[in-house]
Formats: structure tokens, sequence, C-alpha cells
């Protein structure tokens, strides 16, 4: 049945969408390679951090494996079905993010991860009586909006979830721009993507063909984008205004991302968790850019729901 | 009665503390000046907000005074005494961060705030049937750890509690320790100081007395070290270093301090509550200095509870 979960099939396709996503953006590198720090912990699991730092093209970025169990599965882990918590659970995932050195190249993040929790009963994750599900997304943070850029990472948005429906797009769009907004500061933390969690109602085999269908568009609109953006000339304003940007990238992740706060509430290897902070950023006082001026349009015309 | 609150008088020394603070870090700068930025929120209160940025000894500084009052205070507002919550308040503060250039300048941290909060068959805040409180403290956050700095910081925490009673010192020494800690780093944020909050029980003068004893240990012990480390040369060793630890800073804030976390959560002003965020930071994985080094020094003997 494709009902039926097949957890080695979604952790195979875990593990081979980080050698993926290493291996394409290696490819914008003369000479930087990511740096893999395999991890195992007794009765938890194993993982691989994988991060180049100090790259032509990537300031900084992290390509992060783990494949997880635990005794019962915290109440964060399902938005939808906190009936879960506490049952046995197992948990793989993927997490990318990427900080370009150049201001015009935008950060982006991807996020793939597959659960399973057993039944009410007890007995083995992924079992006929539990439950499974997909969760994850991708989303672009620009630090000088391009409408090309914008529309683009959509359009792949959309078309990756096309063949699963009319609605999809729209549906996980507006969650990730729920998702990834900074109350504090009135603004999305980029122009979104798409979000969602929980996601089972497809059956098995074609939730994780969505799930490659969401990798696919991920590097392949991401490739695009740095590659029209990677060499752009830029001086002291624009690596100032990056700068000023990032903060507010860190101010999400550690006020407000659950996967960030879930993991090291709990214990979670704090340099993996982490790796998504940027490498060089700093927070001034009322930073105000010059009315009309690019670093004005940001916050103007990208930092908000809006369709693209 | 001493034990009468006196709102006034607290808010006219956190007031003269702010200027006082500000004049005293001015005095380190040939040109640097704070900036002011004076705010109102109607039927919430005022504030100013004090920041001196790009200073030859501060990078940044800030010194913030505000004055508020609210319908319900919030539950995080008094640890120890959960029953207020939701009473009608007055809450006035000055909070102060101070980020030095040199990485062997540590940064420090100022908090003096008053509360009173109405009583339970509500009425005026600070009324005879309501109660009042202080809380607060001082805590130090060296890149380079010097045990001259951390001996002088603490001989002046313990000089200004003495007077109030055998034990102060030891009680607000381990609340420090305890509350400035990174469960996910396993380190304290620095060397600690004092932390109090809830504190009536020695009635409204002394207490008041105790705060204007806390401000003054404040500005003189970090004056003194301050003017020890600010010419100390460096290189970009030093700056990398002292980049990666202010990250560790950032984290304590964004992921832990009640106060920037209330603030945010309640509507606070966002610009003001994280203006104790450094000025320029990153986040590198997995950075470990050589063993044996001064850098390696910091987490090995600085950055646990130790009695100094």
């Amino acid at each position: 049945m494709s009902g039926a979960p097949d957890p080695a099939a979604a952790r195979a396709f875990l593990a081979e969408f980080q050698a993926r996503a290493a291996a394409a953006f290696e490819a914008f590198e003369p000479a930087a390679r990511f740096r893999r720090d395999p991890w195992t912990r007794d009765g938890v699991g194993r993982g691989e951090t994988r991060v180049l730092e100090d790259g032509e093209t990537f300031e900084k970025a992290g390509a992060n494996f783990s494949d997880v169990r635990g005794a019962a599965l915290p109440p964060a882990a399902s938005a939808r079905h906190p009936e879960l918590a506490g049952r046995e659970f197992t948990a793989a995932g993927v997490s990318i993010v990427c900080h370009p050195r150049n201001p015009y190249a935008p950060t982006a993040h991807c996020n793939l991860r597959f659960f399973t929790a057993a039944g009410a009963a007890g007995g083995a994750g992924g079992a006929a009586d539990g439950v499974w599900w997909f969760g994850g997304g991708f989303d672009l943070t620009p630090y000088y909006g391009f409408e090309e850029d914008a529309r683009g990472w959509h359009a792949a948005a959309r078309a990756a979830c096309a063949p699963f429906g009319d609605g999809v797009y729209a549906r996980f769009k507006a969650a990730c721009d729920e998702y990834f907004y900074l109350p504090h500061r009135g603004e999305t933390r980029g122009v979104g993507g798409l979000f969602f969690d929980d996601l089972n109602e497809w059956g098995f085999a074609r939730t994780l063909d969505f799930a490659r269908a969401a990798a696919d568009a991920f590097l392949a609109a991401y490739g695009e984008i740095v590659e029209r953006r990677r060499e752009t000339p830029y001086g002291a304003r624009e690596r100032a205004w990056q700068k000023h940007r990032r903060g507010r990238y860190a101010e999400f992740n550690l006020l407000y991302d659950r996967g960030t706060l879930f993991g090291l509430q709990h214990g979670g290897r704090a340099e993996s968790i982490l790796m998504s902070l940027p490498p060089e950023c700093g927070w001034g006082y009322g930073v105000r850019p010059e009315p009309g001026s690019p670093e004005a349009a940001l916050a103007a015309e990208f930092l908000g729901a809006r369709d693209w």
C-alpha cells in the first residue's frame, strides 16, 4: 500500500539530499570544501554536520543530517497532533543554511524531516499502529530585494507543489509567511517559500515524492539566484547592511525558530543546531536606511507576505 | 516608616543613575557622545534610550531608562510572587550594557528596577495595600580572563553588600551565577557579579540604599577595569575571538534573558530592548581555541561559578 511508510527510503532520500546539496554548493567554490563532522550518541542516534567556511561564494554554508530516536516525543514536535506527545519516536532530517559572502546574494534555508511515532499502546515507531509524517520547507532571505529572484524562487515552489493538487502551493506558501515572521520587528524573515508539517494525507510514497520535489526545487532555484548575484560588485555600504540584516536572521533563529529552541532545550548538539547563525553580523541602534534607497526598499517591498 | 515606598525617590535615583553612567562612560571618549532617544507611549509611559556608538573605548554602549505602568502585571515580572500576576503595576528601570572595542576589556551589564503592584482588590500601584520591590544586579563578561579583574569586580560587589548583612553577597552572587548561564554551552555568560529580585525585606529606604550601593559599585569597578585594559595592544586574533565570544552574549540575551524575552513578547520597544546586542559578532562552526592558549583559559578558568 502506498500509505505504508518506508522509513529506510525516507532516510536514504535525506542522506542523499545532504550529499547533493553539498556537491551543488561546492560547485561554486574553486577551493573551499565542506568539512564533515560525523557524530553518534548512544541511545539517541547519529548524524553528520557538514560545514563550508570562508569560501569565495559562501562565507558559511551548512548541511546537517541527523537520524535519531527517543522514548518520548516532545510536545513541540507535532504542532497539529499534541496527543502524540510522550510516544516513542524516530526523526530523520536534513537542515541546510547558506550565507553567501556577496550582500546581493540571499541567504537560503531548507529543512526536510521525517518522523514516526509509535501507537498509543507503545510498540516500534513506524509500525502499522503508529503514525508518520514529513515536515519542512525552504525560504529565502535577501539583503537586497530583487523581484526577479523572489519570482523565480516562488515559481519553483509553485511548480514543485503543482502535481500534488490545487491549493498546495498557496497553503504552504501562506504557512511559510506566517512562520518566518518577527513580530517584534513587524517583518517577515525574507520572501518566504514553502513550509509544511504533519504531512501524511497523501500516503507515504506520494509524500516522499513531494519531499523530493521540494529538495529539487530548492537546489535548482537557489543555484540560479546565487549564480546571478554572486559576482555583483559591492562595497563597505552593502557589507554593513548585510551584517545588520543578518542580525535579524540571528534574532529569528534564537528567539522564535521552533527547531532551534526545541533542539537546545532537549540537549541537542549546540554546534550543529546553531550552524544556521551568520558568520559575521552586528547590531547598531536605530539603523534606518535612507528613504528611497535599495536598503529601504527591502523592508518596504519584500519583507511582508506578498504574492510572487 | 522606612517600609513605606517612595516611588518618586526610586525614579529619581534611577534617572540620576542613567545620567551618571553616561557621563562616566563618556569620560573615556575624546569625541563620541551618547545620543538621546526619548520616547513616550500613551497609556504606557516614557523612557529615554541613550546609545554611544563607534567610540574609541566603547564600540557600543547603551544606558536606557524607562518608567511605565500597566493594567496587569505579567507573570514573568515577579519570579517569587506569581500571585501578583494580573494586578495593576508600575515599573521603572535602568539597563546598561557596554561593549568595549578592545578585546581585553570586558563587556559589562547593569540593571536596576523598581516595581509596584496594586493590592489584590485593585487600587493605585504602590499604595499601602500593594507591594513594591527592587530587582537587578550587574555582571561582567570578559573575552580574555584576568583574575585581577574578576577579583576586583567581586570585591566591589562584596563591599556593596556588606552593610546589608552577612550572606547578602553570597546569596546574590550565587543567584547571578545561576541566572547568567547558557545550558546548551555548559558555561556561564561571564564571571558574574550580583543578581537579586523581589527585594523588599529590608524596607524601602534601606533597599533604595542598597540599589545606590550597587550602582556605585558597578560604575567604580567597571571604570577601573576599562581603564586597565582599554589600551592593551591587540590584533586580528583577539578581535576574531572577541567577535566569536560576543556571539555567546547574543545567544544568552536572545535565548534566555527574561527581560529581553518579556519585553519583546509584550510589545516593548525592540530597539531599546535589543540595545544590549553586540555591535559586531559572528558564529563559526566548532571554534576550539588551541589548548593552553589564553582563549582556552577563558572557558576553563573563568566561565563557571567560582569564588572570587
